[in-house]
C-alpha cells in the first residue's frame, strides 16, 4: 500500500465565505452584554418536542442579573503546567472515597467509590474503591519480583520489565468486593450502600501467556496467588479461569496502577469477587488442589441457614443501583428528572435494566449506554416526571444469561441472614414529598 | 416481569471439594521459600508455541536471589483511606505532563500527555493534555452561568444544576490540538512529538437538546461559543455540528471536569480541532455567519504556499504514533518486543493501522484493540523480533473513510511549510544498534 495521494490531502472543511463582517471583538463583547439584558428580560421555560416527559426546564434569568463579565474573565488564570499532574477543582473537595467512620482499625478495611457523584462508566483512579487486608505497601517496582512455580516445567521469576515486554491487552472491567454491601442496613448514600464497586480500563499480560511460558503440567488444576502485602493475601483460583481471561495488570485507566490497587502488578479476574484479584502479586503457585487459605475458609465463604457454608463462590452476579437521585440527594423541583444508575454482571453483558418509580408495582425498560461491554459497568438512564408524590424508586438488572437481580427478600429466603457476601439485591430509594431521598431499607426513626 | 425465582439464585461456583489437605499457612510459606530455591536453580527461558515471533523471555532467576519475603510484607502498609482521593505511586513521579521549557510565558501555552508512559485508550485526568489561551480560571460552579441567545425564540440562562438535570450521554472521544505537533522537528519523545492528544469518557448534555429548548430560528447557521477564561476564547461553529454530536460536558472519566479542562462546563466537538471545544463555556450566540474571532483568523488558520489561508479547518484527520518503543526509550535486549501505539481520526473509526519496521520498505497490519470506537483513540499492537539491526519504525493509520495518514513529505508537498496546524504526518522513530530510540526527523548531531 502506498502512502496517501494528493486526493487524500484535499482541503477539508473550507466553509463558504460570508461577506466581510465588520465585527470586532469589542463589538461582539458589547453586543453580548446587551444581549444579556435581553436575555434577562425574555428568558422562558419551554417544553421540548416529542418527548414522553419534558426535559429539564432552564432557569429563568432573574431580571436583576444581566450577563456580567465574571471576575475570572477579568484577569489571567493560573499558569499552564502549574500542575504537571492535575488535580480536581477545589470546589469538588467533597467528592472523595467514603471511609466508614469509627472502625476499630484501618489496616484491614475499605473505602467506597462516591457512586452518587460519578457519571459514565469509568471510575477515575483517585476514586476507585479500596479493600485492603494488611494496609497498602509501598513497593519499589525495581525490587519487585513475581514467581511462577509448582506444577510447571520451568519455574520462573519475573521483573516488572519482563512482564511489560510480553504481548499486552486492555479491557474495561468492573471490580466489586463480595462484601458489597453486606446484609446490614448501613448505607444512607449510594456510596455507603454499594460503593465497593468500580470500573476501569486495565492493561496487562494475559495470565495464560505467562503460564504457557512456564509450561503447566497435566496434574495442575489450581493456581494459588499470593500478594506481597503484610496480609500475604492468598487465594486459590481454578486453572481454567487462569487460562481464560485472567490478566496480570500493571496499568489502570492508562497510567500505572495506584499503590492501593496493587502497584506494581496485580491479578485481575474479570467477573470474580474482588479479593481474588490479588494485589501486589508476588507469587503464582500452580497446584492440584486449593490451598484453603484463611481468605477462602474463615472469610469469603457464605454461612447458609442449614449450617453449611458456600465456598469458592467466585462470580459476582448481576446487580444495579440508581445513583441519581439517590440517598442524601434531594429533588429540588417537580417535573423532569433523569434517573441514572449503573449495572454490571460477573457473568457477561448486561441485557436489560428495568426501573420502577411506583414502589415495584410497574417496571419500565431503561436505556443502556453504548457500548455495552462484558463484565464492565453499564450506565442506564430513564426519564421520569416527578410531581411531588411520595414513592420508592429502584432498578433491577438482567444479564445475558437471563439471570435477574433479586429483591433482598428473595435473596434472604434462599441464603438466610448469616452471610456477609454476595448480596446483589435491589437497592430501593424512598422519595419523600419534600424531594428528600433516603435508603428505603432503613426505617425512618 | 417478576423478580428472580429460586432457580436464578442457585448456588454458583461450588467447586468439587478435594480431600482435606493439611496445609497450614506456615507450611505454605515454608514450601514457597523452598520453591524459591528450586526456582533459582531451574529457571529457564522457553519459546511459546505457534507465534511468528517469540514472546518475551522471562529473566532467569539469579542463583543468589532466593524468593525472600520482602520488607513490605513484614510490616503493615499505609492505613486504608490514608488518601480519600488517591494519587500515583511515589515511584511514578516522573510520569507527568510535559511542559515545553523556557517559554516566554505560560498563560497561553500547553502541556503534553506522556504518551510513551501510557497504556490503553483512556488518558487519566491528571495527565490529559492542556492548551490554554489565558491561563486556567478558578470558577465557582454555583456562580457560573451559561447563556444561549441570538437567533433563538427564547434566550436562556442556565445554572450548572439546570444543565445537569437534562438528559445526559457519555462517549469516549479523543481531543487533539490542531497544533499537534506543528511542523517543527521539536520532539525527542512521543510526548514532545505528539502529546497534544488525549482521550476520555465525557458526560454531558447533547447541545441539540439545549438548542431545542431555546428554539433555533430558521436564519441561524452558526453558533459562536465563548469561554469564561481571560482570553474569552471564542470560536464560530457550524450549526449542523451543534445539532449533531456536540456535547455540553461537565464530567470526564467519571468525575467532574478538571479546572484545566473547562470546569464546570465545556463544549465538546467530537473530531474537531481541540481549541473549538470551548472550555469554561459561558455563552452560545446563535448567528447567521461566523464571527471571525482572533482564534479563527490570526490563529488556527493555515497559510498555504500561494499566500491564501485555509480557514475553518475543523476536522482532525487520521493519525497514529508508535508510543513504545519511542524516542528516549531503549531496547534493552534483542528478541521479542511488542510495538504499541495509538491511532485516531476526527472522521470516525480507525479501519486499519500498518506498521513498518524497515524504514518504510514494507508494511504489516497491526492488531487493533477492541472496541474500536468512533472518534476515540484506538490502541494498536504489533509483534516484532529485533535482532540488533539499525532501522526506522513507524505506523500509519487509515480511517473508515479510506483516508490514509500521509508522510511529512507528502503533506508538505501540498501544504508547504508556512502552516502551524493540522500536521498529521507519520512519526518515524530511529532504532540504533545500541537499542537507543530517537526521532528520525531530527538529524543526529
Amino acid at each position: 500500500m502506498q502512502a496517501s495521494t494528493d486526493s487524500s490531502l484535499a482541503l477539508d472543511g473550507e466553509a463558504d465565505e460570508p461577506a466581510p463582517a465588520a465585527r470586532t471583538r469589542r463589538d461582539f463583547l458589547r453586543r453580548g452584554v446587551a444581549a444579556g439584558g435581553l436575555l434577562a428580560a425574555t428568558a422562558a421555560v419551554r417544553a421540548a418536542p416529542a418527548a414522553n416527559v419534558m426535559p429539564s426546564p432552564a432557569a429563568a434569568a432573574p431580571a436583576d442579573a444581566p450577563l456580567e463579565i465574571p471576575a475570572w474573565t477579568r484577569a489571567p488564570g493560573a499558569a499552564t503546567g502549574a500542575q504537571l499532574y492535575g488535580q480536581p477543582s477545589a470546589f469538588e473537595k467533597k467528592v472523595v472515597r467514603h471511609l466508614r467512620p469509627n472502625d476499630k482499625q484501618y489496616i484491614s478495611s475499605s473505602t467506597r467509590s462516591p457512586l452518587q457523584e460519578l457519571d459514565g462508566i469509568i471510575t477515575p483512579n483517585g476514586l476507585f474503591y479500596e479493600r485492603h487486608h494488611g494496609g497498602v505497601p509501598a513497593i519499589d517496582p525495581a525490587q519487585h519480583r513475581l514467581a511462577v512455580h509448582g506444577l510447571v516445567d520451568a519455574p520462573l521469576l519475573f521483573t516488572m520489565d519482563d512482564l511489560r515486554r510480553f504481548p499486552s491487552e486492555s479491557h474495561i472491567y468492573f471490580l466489586e468486593c463480595s462484601g458489597n454491601p453486606g446484609y446490614s442496613v448501613y448505607g444512607k448514600t449510594a456510596a455507603e450502600a454499594n460503593g465497593l464497586v468500580s470500573c476501569a480500563e486495565w492493561t496487562g499480560v494475559p495470565l495464560r501467556t505467562v503460564l504457557a511460558e512456564a509450561g503447566v503440567q497435566p496434574k495442575a488444576k489450581w493456581v494459588v496467588a499470593e500478594g506481597a502485602d503484610a496480609a500475604a493475601m492468598t487465594r486459590s483460583i481454578p486453572l481454567e479461569k487462569c487460562l481464560d481471561d485472567a490478566l496480570l495488570v500493571y496499568s489502570q485507566n492508562g497510567e500505572r496502577l495506584r499503590p492501593e490497587q496493587g502497584y506494581p502488578v496485580r491479578l485481575l479476574l474479570p467477573g470474580f469477587e474482588g479479593n481474588m484479584s490479588i494485589k501486589w502479586l508476588r507469587r503464582l503457585h500452580v497446584t492440584d488442589s486449593p490451598v484453603y487459605s484463611r481468605e477462602e475458609t474463615s472469610k469469603y465463604t457464605d454461612l447458609m441457614p442449614d449450617g453449611t457454608a458456600r465456598r469458592f463462590t467466585f462470580y459476582m452476579e448481576a446487580k444495579s443501583i440508581i445513583t441519581a437521585p439517590s440517598g442524601g440527594q434531594r429533588l429540588a423541583q417537580h417535573g423532569f428528572h433523569e434517573i441514572r444508575g449503573i449495572a454490571w454482571s460477573g457473568r457477561g453483558k448486561i441485557a436489560r435494566v428495568e426501573v420502577s418509580v411506583d414502589d415495584g408495582a410497574t417496571w419500565h425498560q431503561a436505556e443502556l449506554q453504548s457500548p455495552v461491554l462484558s463484565r464492565a459497568i453499564t450506565r442506564f438512564r430513564f426519564p421520569w416526571k416527578w410531581q411531588g408524590e411520595p414513592t420508592v424508586i429502584q432498578s433491577r438488572a438482567t444479564d445475558e444469561t437471563g439471570y435477574v437481580q433479586p429483591t433482598l427478600e428473595a435473596l434472604v429466603a434462599v441464603r438466610g441472614v448469616n452471610g456477609t457476601y454476595h448480596n446483589n439485591a435491589i437497592t430501593p430509594w424512598r422519595v419523600a414529598a419534600t424531594g428528600e431521598v433516603t435508603n428505603a431499607r432503613i426505617k425512618a426513626s
